[in-house]
């Protein structure tokens, strides 16, 4: 099961591939996609979602896991960070892949075990988890691979949950 | 010119096509694009996209003008309709289209003359303009038509300010 974890914004996209082996988790590739401030934004949107498409085509995954609202941001800023997530949610649409989404609360309490772990822990126990030499940078591609380990952990409950109701 | 009017959202878009004829404004086609509230958001984001991209194709505009913030709304509808506005000034960079972004104030200002107009007025205003038989339903709709009205007005002063500057 190959993972597609993003950390959605217009300056910067988090990106981190996945793959969950087993009880094993295995990174792929992580990175970001970064655009130019002083760029149109309707352009800026069309370099995230072409750098997407070209990911997503390379890497194949089967399933896309996204951050979803920081309700303590402003309204400025959720409409920037929802226009980027809007052309990155349409190119998961686009290969036929499901988005699933979910809050820092979700995505920290997968990780460290509870909600109001600190970026910092969360952070290091991405890097344990995965076995990575040090911690990912800058905080957008640690908070993509968090939510992709987020979701392996959802995916694992629900094929649990699935075998459960079969019996 | 042909102008693409946008009126953003994840349930309905309201879109409008109208020519700017000298000093005529003469509506082309406008209506909305609506989505099913029970289908994944990543799946209404690829159909109001699709849409657009027909509409374009169809009715090849030469720019777009599309609303922009709701400072008095909350930050999940702003998410949302993020979201929406990602996808729609995707498909219009993906035309080489410009696209304007006016404030609901800025397009009360152009339409009605005052920013402080209630929507009944702005609604009135773009009937009469365009010699509509009716306001046009949704309001949605009339949005979207008093956004592109809004930028054939920017459009003609920007050519005035271009001669002048030419000079």
């Amino acid at each position: 099961m190959r993972i597609l974890g993003i950390d959605p914004g217009i300056a910067i996209v988090g990106f981190a591939f996945i793959d969950k082996l087993g009880s094993r988790l295995v990174p792929v590739q992580y990175g970001c996609i970064q655009t130019e401030a002083h760029t149109e934004p309707s352009l800026r949107l069309k370099e995230v979602y072409d750098a997407t498409l070209q990911l997503i085509d390379k890497y194949k995954p089967e399933a896309v896991a996204i951050e979803k609202l920081y309700f303590n941001r402003n309204v400025t800023t959720a409409f920037t960070v929802g226009q980027a997530r809007g052309v990155l949610m349409l190119a998961a649409a686009q290969n036929g892949l499901p988005v699933a989404e979910y809050t820092p609360l979700q995505v920290k309490q997968a990780v460290v075990g509870y909600g109001n772990a600190e970026k910092k822990q969360v952070q290091e126990m991405v890097k344990m988890l995965l076995k990575l030499s040090q911690v990912p940078k800058p905080d957008d591609v640690a908070d993509a691979l968090a939510v992709a380990i987020c979701h392996s952990h959802s995916y694992v409950l629900m094929q649990k949950m699935n075998e459960v109701y079969k019996r």
